[in-house]
């Protein structure tokens, strides 16, 4: 499913793949807005497709409460009908919000038992569940069921949630998707090198289209982080695509593409973007900040989206201080365009053997400047 | 600013007009979408141009407060420049928020002195401010400053409203606008037709370039709103463009039509969208019910918007009953295409000597199927 476009030259592992996908093709390296209860938040189907994403993700865990699988089945086929979305469609398995989001979760050989954030029910959730959802909503991509164990943890906690996971990946694949899903194994294992290589090895044993890291930006130093993706990731498997699950800020990712990953997500662009603030290319601008009253200026003057090229900060400031919607739909399609075409331009420097100085020039302006804290 | 297209024929008085601004032409009946603070709700600028929005109001009251008239003037040299908006706005007086909104109220001849309903700060509005907000905000048509009596009154509270109002107008009128602006008068006098008679002759003395219908739809029954419209519009100036403020309704706005009003205002479509309420035409449908749960048909199976063509109803219940943004902004863009594409066929009707017959059917479809009491 995947075709290197551009490999790795200069001091930088990044490189440029085309994945395939039964609802179209994928240019790497991506960034997949995340829409968690089969919407992005604040953002039309159409204005995702304006922005260029060429795929984005769907919650297992949410859409399994609400409104269901089977419902979403029923009625649109899938999730892609349902919402209206017709290109790529990525979602996650459910684990990470059964461990993170529902009370009094209990995790057995099965599965996972937990009750809902929403009403207290009782569910469980195991790689037969997971899968069973993931195929009624019939996305592109597909991800198995893993154990994502709390950190810090000790090295022993951490082989045996490995093994548990190993154990749910097989189960995962010897169910049934529909013939055009294509699962993705889950790698873990912590900051340990070895345990993340056998990990690894192990699901390339089993055998799945795609590999993600999991268990990421959970804790763990930045650095830490950094240092192990520089180490590890090109070591991963030239063939297959190469997902960083949940991460991260733009820098983050910036330092994933250079480390040889392909495909990226989080939550953090619409966040924030509730939360007034915008991504810009010299660093997170906070909209509200007072200085920001009269400024006739848009919000990031090296963009071209069109709420940049057509309202002031001061038009901007004014809707998030006075609570309208505008502005949270405003400052969350500009975000997504940012960490969008933030991942355009970098294959564009990895085709054009530039991506070096691309880093470099992006990385410095990013940092030089700190508005939130003038 | 006004040229009759098309006079009245058949059972009732509607007729079509232009109504020239310095930012653009309209064309009557037409209804205005309420963007209070520099916005309206859920809408892009964009989304209202493409509906085919052509005026839209502004509110003094909340701009005064939020973020102030004169940020709006330097920001972006008036409202039209801060939000992004080059077609034709209407800014209303501030009165009737003054009245309805604010706490402690106290009315004297220089004007309402009133405690912001945001930080209790106090304030006095009266005509010259009125119209200093409003000559800082820029917009095409501005309203003189009114008072609004609460109702039920006696005919000798009216009298004494009315004559307050009167010298009020004089006092707008006096005050120098914007050369391009046009100032409109309003006639009060509650339901009694001497009073309104009278308030209106005294405007017309006064002479405003355009007059709107103000106190109505606060409390008196429908029917006799309608019977006093009924007598009253056809009465009013020929030459002038006749606006009925506040009002309302789908049923109350074909009404008005019918009666020979031009322009029309309301927050319902939008307020209403945001409670989950589809205007169609068969009448208010309420997404939040359990039988639209796999309902895969459109809204309203008779509109073209863009919602209706593409999101079931099942989807967009699935956003509402989940709490998601994009409910609140699928079901404003759908309302205020239907209440706009209404007047726009109220029109093409009235040109075509058919309106008798357009009232007729859409009445008759709007009234026979009661959604929200299944």
């Amino acid at each position: 499913m995947l075709k290197v476009d551009a490999k790795p030259t200069g001091n930088n592992k990044a490189r440029a793949c085309t994945i395939t996908t039964a609802h179209g093709e994928i240019q790497t390296p991506i960034f997949m807005p995340v829409g968690t209860r089969a919407t992005v938040k604040c953002m039309w189907q159409e204005q995702l497709e304006e922005i260029g994403s060429q795929i984005i993700l769907g919650n297992t865990y949410h859409l399994y409460l609400r409104p269901g699988h089977e419902l979403i089945e029923k009625v649109g086929g899938g999730l892609h009908g349902f919402m209206n979305w017709d290109k790529p469609i990525l979602t996650d398995s459910g684990g990470y919000q059964v461990f993170s989001l529902s009370d009094m979760n209990k995790v057995t050989e099965e599965g996972v038992i937990f009750q809902s954030h929403l009403d207290g029910s009782r569910h469980l959730i195991g790689p037969e569940k997971s899968m069973e959802i993931q195929k009624g909503l019939g996305s592109d991509i597909v991800m198995v069921f893993d154990e994502c164990p709390a950190l810090p943890a000790t090295k022993d906690t951490l082989r045996e949630s490995m093994e548990l996971t190993l154990r749910w990946a097989q189960r995962c694949k010897d169910y049934g998707l529909r013939d055009y899903q294509k699962l993705f194994g889950i790698v873990q294992g912590g900051l340990h090198h070895d345990l993340r290589t056998e990990c690894m090895e192990r699901l390339e044993e089993i055998d799945f289209p795609g590999l993600a890291l999991g268990g990421l930006s959970v804790g763990e130093k930045n650095d830490e982080m950094v240092d192990f993706l520089n180490n590890f990731v090109h070591t991963m498997p030239e063939q297959k695509p190469r997902y960083l699950m949940g991460v991260g800020k733009p820098l983050d990712i910036l330092k994933g593409i250079k480390a040889g990953l392909d495909m990226f997500d989080c939550v953090l662009p619409t966040r924030n973007a509730r939360n007034g603030q915008f991504l810009t290319h010299d660093g997170p601008l906070n909209i509200k900040n007072l200085k920001f009253r009269e400024d006739t200026g848009p919000a990031d003057p090296s963009c071209e989206c069109k709420v940049c090229t057509t309202y002031s900060r001061a038009y901007i400031r004014h809707l998030y201080t006075t609570g309208e919607y505008l502005a949270g739909q405003l400052i969350s399609y500009h975000n997504l365009h940012f960490m969008i075409k933030m991942t355009q331009d970098a294959r564009e420097a990895i085709i054009n053997g530039t991506f070096d100085d691309y880093y470099e020039t992006f990385y410095k302006r990013y940092e030089s400047k700190k508005w939130t804290s003038k």
